[in-house]
């Protein structure tokens, strides 16, 4: 048992560190196979591959009519009608025979497996049935089985509320931390800018961030705010609180959570699709990923805490899980609940509950039946008006960049608009070209050992290049939220910095402000902002993939906005200086506010994060809910779906998808169809060249010759047929079934030794007189294994795996059993069309 | 073929009767069948019934195994696979053998028929194949694959431009002929009330409503606009008007497009689930529905226009989709686009893009992949963006009811809003019952032989109760809108009537109208509401299935809308006499306006809506789009829980889905879970008693024997198998491609007669010298028929029916075949489980 254990934490430490910042490279993969092939006996707990299933005897195939029993018409077939009941749940979720419970452990899934879906609805629906018949008998059973009924909702409830709960933590806590690196609260550390100045007595409404409670390092180590000694002192404390936030949170998760880093959805997508990590929506993870999450985005990388707050709430939702026995125990109920999670990640992340359902809808989930639809809508407001109730914006507003434009669009600026989509495609292509091959680079050379190092060395030049341009200098999105907004007379902001024309005086404040050739402030604001992007736009792609929990979202928003903004900007001073040239003339009259450069910044942001993520719906919807204005959808619909349609034409793959594929997890896109023109049969396994299939005989194989078998392959699951002449296919049954089942018998079961028959069908032949008894262990084969033929087309049976959510499916020709093929053949065989190397699936 | 023709239209014009008002009685139905029965010579079109194939042929099989070729291993295999390429289509959709084009009628459907999902994407894919590899060869065909990857968004840009345009006329039409009741416009008799008189300039702001141009119809009749004889006039003409467009409208539909009636959703959601119904969204209908739709809104008729907008809208898609091949030729691409036309429907009933898509995604869409979530919003923004500059209402907003809330809600009221939803709840689960029942009585007795005489009386009976109360005399829009309307100072509405306090001069605008008690305006108003209340209750009960185009969504809006305004002004007035109760202290201070009347309407209206239809997100989110603010969504949210919630609890079924029980529409509710625990045995045919199931040898028959075999049954389709003893699968062929091809082979192919061999083997056997040249029909085979073993549980199989949307899927036990499942089998043991008449289920 030690031994299981210690090997289980070697595994979970080894593959932690592959899943999170691929440290996989060939030698560690092929070491970690082989050693699994050659200790059998561990081989029980660490079945990884159940891939390789092969061939079938040959030619030689004799059909016999013996062993078989009259399907129909007899009084056989009455028996089973009526034993429907116990019979319901055939799969090998249930053992009805030799024991009456279900083993520990049968019908339980390994790390790193695929989970079987139809098996696990199946389960969920017994166990339903059973808890709605005891009600009829007992009120205590029917209490049972209302509170059964409404557990799911209790449960979105609480995730809602501890996501929401966690949500403003965060906020306010990097926030604090963010202002910690300029300065400090003389009146309490604890503190931020904001904060300290609103107790302040002295504080004006022009001068908000100025108060003397408030000072910053410079002051309380020399004296003095001004000069080049101040300067250096702040840039040099900015430097070493980024260092040490950096330096704090690389160490934290590389010491006790090493799937604490990343943004966490290509792993949650890939969990949703029926995928097994155990630990990755653990505790541990949930209090680390919180922590260095904080000291991540205070650390000033260019990152975001939107998507690690979709991982953040996915932990919650899988502990609140183990509060309730109908979650606990069934993988594909609580990959339900997932999807609602991670549609409250985003509802908490933008205060955008609608775009958030749709986000999990679109991006995240594999299953999402429309129970889930309802209730992942309820968790995400929830969780919104939690946050909302925290406040930790402090200006009671749900969303986090809050816009009010007021200028409708003309149909004309349909064309920068539709520029912005076409820069927002290619940046998004580009992006994730250069990511892609930036953590190739991180996993095949020696730079992968050192992530702290790699950490540090971003972070100091980040630091380093940020602090002296004011736009790179604030966090991320408090620069998306100043590139949004639109200049009133009262903005102090440099990029409000018109020449106020000597109209203003005299026309009042709406013709005041729309009069506005450009002053110097905004040139000077322009060039920054200019300068901030190539910064941007470089120091993104090195930074996601580090060893630090780190979102895409905000950073894109940034790339987005500011190219928006530019062009927003260059837009209103054309209009202002042609304003009676064809194009301007009739809608944008002077004195007329007709180009608002903050939309254009917004619609920017869109086209980027639509580049880069290729999502839609769930985008546009987003930022609608932010500006709350149907007015604006077209433009954002515009952008976007140019945007999709260029980094289409580059590559068909998100960023999530782009870094599911480089970790080799087995995800079966059930977005892009399967174009290739292959059978089934050129797929499944045994090919040719492989040894036979292995399969067992529904009886006459002793204990020991299973047992031979088993130990002599790695599959994870075995074929049973009716002979091995005939091939005609009975069930299936689970290597770990089996195993655990053998077990549990030789020590529980009086007189099973290795000469026991073992015998999986119905009725039992009579034994010989001397013979040991039989071991029986129909209860533990599937009696209903998915088949296609040999002569379906691919495209077929991918639908089918999608749809169903299969592990394997058994292939046969002519009614008998030809070979079997697993999600793991069609990924390998997905990958082999693409030109890319079959082996790069890691898992199964 | 002129017998065929006259077939299929009495079939049609019976049919359509049957589908739209419920004409179908148990002698109309058996005698259908019956007659299919007797003519077993016409059986190839109209072979309706394809679900009582049965019984294998008893209990002495053998196996024997000389009728197999070897699968593996072997030349055969190689050559297999390199024929990959044009065997891939191998389903039915190819005629690889003898003719190299389909024949045509080879895989189409028939009237009233499922179609195979699985099929019809396959048959897409290969297509889509063919235009990529043919696009490498030459320009021309590159440019053919760009435009067939746009045509889907053309088409969808199409559908939005049609449906807008409609939608657009069809208010402006609707709103001139409902004035028309009132009276006429002097100065051109196509302006309708309101537009009379913006034209006229004696028009002031206070008096929108009266100017000299309009004059009712006593003014024109009598010269007199005041007085019991003017009363009179005006209420004559008002019933005159109101039964013309009655009589009018049920004519029409009588007489040109049966199909045309009713809110056509439950009809539309069982063609997107795969059924064929011919003509339902043909030309005919959209051209009398359109119409018709416009007269029985004027008429004055409980019923509203959303749900016949969807209806319009998916006529129109299904006509646009003839202009292209990719959607015309295919039912499963087409149904796409469908799903969107769905969303387009409530996008321009509501103006509400976001909500209608959710609403096709949840209410009636049954397969919705991703692609189609982003094309149908995309159509769905474009039909708002259509509708809104044709501006219907001349008031620039995209919504039907715009309203403007200020005031925040106080948890306290979350009461009222929940008890909103048990009202809700309520009235819907009684609705349903109500109006299903109605529907019986109609379908069983007398009453639905005269169709035309029940509009006219329920029409004379509305117009008599709805006129003296000028709440029920407006229309239902007119009537929500009021309702949610809060009231302002300058509002004239009765509604608004409150006693001006005498502190409003002094304290202005705000505080004047937040310290109101109800004046005698104002219980006027609330008397009338309540005798509204009572009347639209009971009226839309009788008026939904009627024999003209009706919504539901606006007389429940309307019901929910009263009795949410009557709690709100009872809250209202409950806080201003109590504002020191310790309910109200704090939040409700005298002289605050602590509570929205027109709010609670609103709630009340989605309370409502949601018990009739079952909605739920898509509901909330269509209401959110109407005032815009996430503020509202938790009141909102709040109701229409409590009211699925209790609605639930007296039955599962929404209106729509109860319709489609009543009509008997193969329809498998995707997301009702399956509870009971059959096994697929039990459901299979052939049960016991029947007569052995009807399968063909893959070579041995003769043409003649074949022939014999499909006239002497019924069904749509017979299974091969390896050879009569042994009932190993080989593939499923269809009853109507089986028939075309032989009748195609006798006609052109020269040789074959009655004695040649059918061969479904890939090499037939050398036939005789003297023998006729055998009829290879493999192409016509589908080689990868769907099988389930007989052990799996009916909830499993259920699923892959839902999931893949099958047609049928064959049974088989140990590898041989035992039997076949249909979609109507399940249906039917569906029906028997909760003891309801399996006969109930008509098609198949």
């Amino acid at each position: 048992m030690f031994r299981f254990l210690a090997g289980l934490y070697r595994k979970y430490a080894a593959d932690g560190d592959r899943v999170c910042a691929g440290m996989e490279n060939p030698g560690y993969r092929s070491g970690s196979v082989d050693s699994l092939r050659h200790r059998p006996s561990d081989v029980v707990f660490e079945d990884d591959d159940d891939d390789e299933m092969v061939d079938i005897a040959g030619a030689t195939l004799d059909f016999s009519n013996t062993d078989d029993d009259p399907p129909l018409g007899s009084a056989d077939f009455v028996e089973r009608g009526s034993r429907a009941g116990s019979m319901s749940g055939a799969g090998p979720g249930r053992l009805v025979d030799p024991l009456e419970d279900p083993l520990p452990g049968v019908g339980t899934y390994e790390d790193f497996n695929t989970i079987d879906w139809v098996r696990e609805k199946s389960k969920d629906r017994d166990r339903h049935r059973e808890i709605a018949n005891k009600s009829r008998q007992s009120t205590v059973a029917l209490l049972h089985s209302v509170s059964d009924a409404f557990s799911g909702w209790l449960l979105m409830l609480l995730v809602g509320l501890m996501s929401g709960a966690l949500a403003g933590g965060i906020d306010i806590a990097a926030h604090w931390l963010t202002d910690m690196k300029e300065g400090l609260c003389l009146v309490g550390f604890w503190f931020n800018h904001e904060h300290c100045c609103w107790t302040s007595n002295e504080t004006t409404f022009q001068e908000r961030d100025r108060c003397p409670q408030w000072q910053s390092w410079a002051e309380i180590m020399t004296g003095t705010s001004e000069g080049a000694l101040a300067y250096f002192v702040n840039y040099l404390m900015f430097l070493v609180w980024a260092l040490l936030f950096a330096l704090l949170a690389v160490t934290l998760v590389r010491a006790f959570a090493p799937y604490a880093c990343g943004s966490g959805i290509p792993e949650i997508k890939t969990i949703l699709s029926g995928f097994i990590i155990r630990g990755y929506l653990g505790k541990w993870t949930l209090i680390i990923k919180t922590i260095t999450l904080v000291l991540a985005v205070s650390s000033g990388l260019s990152l975001g805490k939107e998507g690690p707050l979709v991982h953040v709430a996915c932990c919650c939702a899988n502990i609140l899980c183990h509060l309730f026995t109908k979650y606990r125990k069934n993988e594909a109920k609580r990959r339900e609940v997932l999807s609602a999670a991670a549609a409250v990640g985003v509802s908490v992340a933008f205060g955008a509950p609608i775009g958030g359902v749709l986000f999990s809808l679109e991006e995240v989930s594999y299953y999402f039946p429309l129970k889930t639809l309802w209730r992942s809508f309820f968790a995400a407001l929830v969780a919104a008006f939690t946050l909302r109730s925290i406040n930790p914006f402090g200006n009671s507003r749900l969303v986090l960049f809050y816009v009010e434009f007021h200028a409708p669009w003309h149909l004309v600026e349909l064309g920068p608009f539709i520029l912005l989509g076409i820069f927002g495609g290619l940046w998004g292509a580009l992006f994730i070209r250069a990511n892609i091959a930036w953590c190739r680079i991180r996993k095949s050379t020696r730079l992968g050992h050192y992530p702290v190092m790699e950490v540090l060395v971003v972070t100091a030049l980040t630091g380093m290049l940020a602090y002296p341009n004011s736009y790179t200098r604030m966090g991320g999105a408090e620069l998306i939220s100043e590139l949004f907004n639109d200049c009133s007379l009262l903005d102090s902001s440099q990029l409000c910095g018109y020449k106020q024309s000597n109209s203003t005086s005299g026309a009042g404040v709406g013709n005041g402000l729309a009069d506005r050739p450009a002053g110097v402030g905004l040139y000077a604001a322009l060039w920054q902002l200019a300068l901030a992007l190539v910064f941007k736009m470089m120091i993104t792609v090195i930074t996601f993939g580090m060893k630090v929990p780190s979102g895409l979202f905000i950073p894109s928003m940034a790339v987005g906005a500011i190219a928006g903004r530019l062009l927003g900007v260059g837009m209103e001073q054309l209009a202002y200086y042609n304003h009676d040239s064809a194009i301007f003339r009739g809608w944008c009259s002077p004195g007329a506010d007709c180009i608002t450069p903050g939309l254009y910044a917004m619609v920017g942001a869109a086209a980027c994060l639509g580049g880069v993520t290729r999502m839609t719906v769930s985008l546009v919807v987003i930022m609608f809910e932010l500006t709350g204005g149907l007015e604006y959808i077209v433009p954002l619909m515009a952008a976007t779906m140019t945007s999709k349609w260029v980094a289409d034409a580059f590559g068909r793959e998100g960023i999530y998808e782009a870094h599911i594929r480089l970790n080799g997890y087995p995800f079966l896109e059930p977005k892009e169809e399967f174009q290739h023109s292959s059978l089934t049969a050129d797929v499944m396994r045994p090919r040719r060249s492989d040894p036979p299939l292995a399969v067992l005989t529904q009886e006459g194989m002793t204990v020991e010759e299973v047992e031979a078998l088993v130990e002599s392959t790695h599959y994870s699951g075995f074929p049973v047929v009716v002979s091995q002449d005939s091939h005609r296919l009975v069930g299936f049954v689970l290597r770990r079934d089996l195993l655990i089942s053998i077990d549990n018998a030789r020590k529980r079961q009086e007189g099973v030794v290795g000469a026991s028959q073992v015998v999986f069908t119905e009725h039992s032949p009579a034994p010989a007189d001397d013979a040991p008894p039989p071991l029986r262990l129909r209860g533990i084969v599937d009696l209903s294994p998915f088949t296609v033929t040999d002569h379906t087309p691919m495209d077929i049976t991918v639908d089918i795996f999608r749809k169903l959510g299969l592990r394997q499916c058994l292939v046969t020709h002519n009614g008998k059993l030809l070979g079997i093929i697993t999600k793991k053949d069609i990924l390998k065989h997905m990958a082999q069309i693409a030109n890319r190397d079959p082996d790069s699936i890691l898992f199964n």
